[in-house]
């Protein structure tokens, strides 16, 4: 990164001609702000205009025409500008991307470009802004610079630290943040701050910039009551004729272009070269094999990257870090700004990303999730001790919701291996999936039901058991599908046949599959699943047979609050093990006797 | 709160026989926690033993027989404590609820009780701890203290800030708290700082704890990996046998009593005095409807109050602060805090407490959520400006996923008011009940279509358009259920009537007139929700008639990444309104004949 950063230490202020072109420039685009007034909010955009005319024109290296190049600089915008439609909004969520497009410039790309956020002051409240401000400065991201548009004013009133920038200054410094104060609508002392930031080594770099909302309208700048508001028709061409008048040059200015330094490399069609390496009836947790089959993807390509908040012992991507540790990113007990570093990792295909932690922790991060996946980017996420089959550990730690989160977001493709095979063939899936992710994974041991020849595909469910008597279909995924496989082998007994169906992919579900094989069995279906009722499994199957006659579902999840327990024990408390099933099934077919 | 504080100052530091019995009761805390092997992490609760011990037997003033008696200290662990089994554990969230309780004792119960609130340092990683932090220097409270036990290690590594103590001051300072660094085994420090504490005023005090995991258990202390691991079976009586030596007297503390200022009142029973003062056809918003129901229900009970995270002119909240100012907190946007702050307030009965913002930003604290709802506390969260009829401020503010995430919470009762009186009703039967409640409001004007005489019950449905030659049940609810009628009213034109259902509650879901519905209208059903189809009414639905032959579901619900436009033409883009709603009948009845 040397060369960048001595070629960018040439020009720490412009001559006074351009000084007076950025500030023409900021006015036209608050010019812009203004008649864009469907998009709303030209009152915040018009506090960063400086700041914009600055960073676009001045500071950052970037081909304009290519605004995906991996050289370029990278602008986030935490906030929303009308005048910047090009570039995707990432509203109050954007320092956690910026961190992760940050680490990957310093520590996997090895490259001079840098990484600027554009952050709103609302937004500072945000618990999320501290965990990406703790995790920049403990990673030393020196090529990252954040600038808190400081214009006092939140959506609804004026904010507690008002426009106190020593607060702020005094905040970023505690977390470890090299802290400059400027006047935000003052393009020279703009110029010096960011490029004061690029001599700064080991440190990402706070620019805490006062400004005004509304700057230059008069009546409306610094005003309460305006926040989203589109300027007043009747005297929005004063407005404009007012800031045309301060307009003194009419030149553009065109970003100097960047040092190409980023490695270019291919994270497309990631083929398992090496079959699953286990037999049918190895004992293997579903979240062990995730770390062993993450830690092997990682062989087959060199931009997989695993990242953790702290919990890699549990979820088991400390294989992963065993074998690549130059390739594990340890972002500690901060799940929002995990999936925030995770997809700036991502974009612009930078790299196949892994995020792992408990399942039930990703609750943490739901907002954060649903931003995430309107990108598409190349993140999948990875839940480990799914459900009360927990045991010991307790209610707080078992996620019962999850699947419901997951299946909520448009787009996400939801995997719920329920062996260490099809765990394996679930990561390599996932690697080669743009757009977001999610694998369940499970505590306890299971035994592995599926050969090394077994394929897998998105979409596809297993029918794991069948005979032509079949009287019911019992549809498992994780460890409630070995519990149907255990209750087709009491039933058999009976002689009661049953089907099993592994339906791998919770999101798409193979409806087709389902449907033809309820009708092979009389209608009946019965869903088994470790995770509540309402957005999981067995709603997912009702939905999908709602409209076809003649099938009826009956649903096995847990209910309730829950309370820790041997995992075997907590299975039948909670009703959904094998006994369970069993019972189902003799009610089902008793009352088709009556 | 004068009086409390003043008998407080008397005993800066007890007698050196009553710190040795400090000590003794802090080493019994660490065996009973090395004991109780099955609850696990015995190695974080033995760094807490001191500070348990100072705050129970020292500090805190409480009646030991009545732990709900509203004069006594409260003490937060938001770390797990094994030996702590009678006060309920706060996964790494209890500082939100420990700011609710503090901002109660002070703003509204005006009384002399402290809250304490025991911190793991692992949480400190966490965003939401330095909104809580920001919230509770905000309000000046002074009678919260936090504990930062810094053991130096997290659960799977040593922690970025490892156990530099000065770096955790000045984060705690920069934030606006009063500030000491003690060394957590040593009683009389602890002490000393505890007491200096109630000294100061009008800001909260941070205690930054330096202590050492496994503190006294020889070769175990401040090592890694034996987090929320018990001690080997085999070294555990002679360790015990090690910490009872240090023990020397037999003596037991009682703590002293609190000060008896704490105000009575009665939370049960509030009734609606005076009935709805709309007229049918009155045009309104839901969220208006309920930012003024509100307001009037705080005319009811002076108990009653409102929360806000700086969305206040959106949801309508607004309205109970013009009203009642002394009574409405703004929580800025800091959406995880504010769970935890209102928890806080109810908690013990103290509140009846509404906290509103827009119903996307709830994903923000979904795990907050969780958690809340396991207490049963009187606290109902309102969302406004639910699904795409949002209009023109964009996908990003467009909840499509709350009614997911709030259905999954265990025994979360949900509202879907359709009308202004819906909504009244709805804010007072959430007013009535234990436990957490979600209200979803809307953003566009929708015509008011019950009486001030129609009455309204959880989980009871309302037919709103019946006949006897109805070919098809149509169940909506908010935006949609109008559309359903205005579909209803065009069918008539063709001479088909369908049957109109507003479910009123999502949660619990009124299945029995559902089902007989469907059944009077030849099984079939259409759903028509603004909201994905993942977890939403048209899941629930098909669940609750899963088991019922004979009945078909069709569900209308919005899909994909959604992008902005004016209401009207958006519920049309995404298949949802009127029109749609024919459409769907038209194809059933042709599917029929054919």
């Amino acid at each position: 990164m040397a060369e960048g950063s001595s070629s960018r230490a040439e020009t720490p202020v412009p001559d006074a001609e351009t000084l007076q072109v950025l500030r023409d420039m900021a006015n036209r685009l608050r010019i812009r702000a203004i008649r864009a007034t469907c998009a709303g909010h030209p009152t915040s955009s018009s506090s960063a205009a400086e700041i914009t005319s600055v960073l676009l024109y001045h500071t950052m290296r970037y081909l304009q025409d290519e605004p995906e190049n991996p050289d370029n600089d990278r602008l986030i915008l935490s906030k929303r500008l009308p005048f910047m439609d090009m570039v995707p909004g990432w509203l109050e969520q954007g320092l956690g991307a910026a961190c992760g497009m940050a680490y990957m410039g310093k520590y996997f790309d090895k490259a001079s470009y840098r990484v600027y956020c554009l952050m709103g002051i609302s937004e500072a409240s945000e618990g999320y802004v501290w965990e990406a401000l703790a995790f920049a400065s403990h990673y030393n991201l020196d090529n990252l610079v954040v600038i808190f548009d400081v214009n006092r004013l939140g959506p609804s009133s004026a904010l507690p630290l008002e426009q106190c920038t020593a607060l702020y200054k005094m905040r970023c410094e505690a977390f470890g943040w090299n802290t400059y104060i400027v006047d935000g609508h003052d393009v020279e002392a703009l110029c010096q701050a960011f490029w004061q930031a690029t001599q700064v080594k080991n440190k990402p770099t706070a620019v805490v910039a006062k400004t005004f909302k509304s700057r230059g309208i008069p009546n409306i700048e610094s005003l309460e009551n305006w926040h989203g508001k589109p300027m007043p028709k009747e005297r929005v061409e004063a407005i404009i004729e007012l800031i045309e008048s301060q307009i003194e040059t009419n030149q553009d200015l065109v970003p100097k272009p960047p040092v190409a330094d980023s490695p270019r490399f291919n994270i497309e069609e990631v083929i398992m070269t090496i079959p699953p390496a286990y037999n049918i009836g190895d004992k293997v947790t579903t979240r062990k094999a995730y770390g062993l089959a993450l830690a092997k993807l990682g062989h087959v390509n060199n931009r997989v990257i695993a990242l953790d908040s702290d919990a890699k012992n549990s979820t088991c991507s400390v294989i992963f870090q065993k074998e690549h540790p130059e390739r594990f990113v340890e972002c500690f007990v901060a799940e929002q700004n995990m999936v925030g570093v995770a997809l700036g990792c991502a974009v612009r295909g930078r790299a196949i990303t892994f995020a792992s932690t408990f399942a039930a922790f990703w609750a943490r991060a739901f907002d954060q999730i649903r931003m995430a996946a309107i990108s598409e980017t190349n993140v999948t996420l990875v839940g480990s001790h799914c459900g009360v089959s927990v045991g010991e550990d307790g209610p707080l730690k078992m996620a019962l919701e999850d699947l419901a989160m997951f299946r909520v977001i448009p787009n996400c493709t939801i995997f719920y291996p329920s062996d260490a095979v099809s765990t394996e063939h679930a990561v390599y899936l996932a690697a080669n999936i743009k757009g977001m992710c999610y694998i369940r994974t499970s505590y306890p041991e299971t035994s592995v039901i599926y050969s090394s020849e077994d394929r897998f595909e998105v979409g596809q469910a297993k029918v794991v058991r069948q005979s032509a008597d079949d009287k019911v279909t019992v549809i498992g995924a994780g460890v409630t599908l070995h519990e149907a496989l255990e209750a087709a082998d009491e039933l058999s007994k009976e002689g009661i046949a049953i089907r099993v169906i592994d339906l791998f992919t919770i999101k798409p579900l193979d409806a087709a599959t389902i449907i033809s094989n309820a009708h092979e069995t009389g209608g009946h279906v019965v869903t088994v699943e470790d995770h509540y009722k309402e957005g999981g499994i067995g709603e997912a199957v009702c939905a999908a047979v709602s409209m076809e006659p003649g099938i009826l579902v009956y649903q096995l999840s847990v209910s309730g609050i829950t309370s820790s327990g041997p995992p075997s024990k907590i299975l039948d408390k909670f009703g959904i093990n094998a006994h369970c099933i069993v019972a189902t099934v003799h009610s089902i077919i008793m009352n088709q006797i009556i």
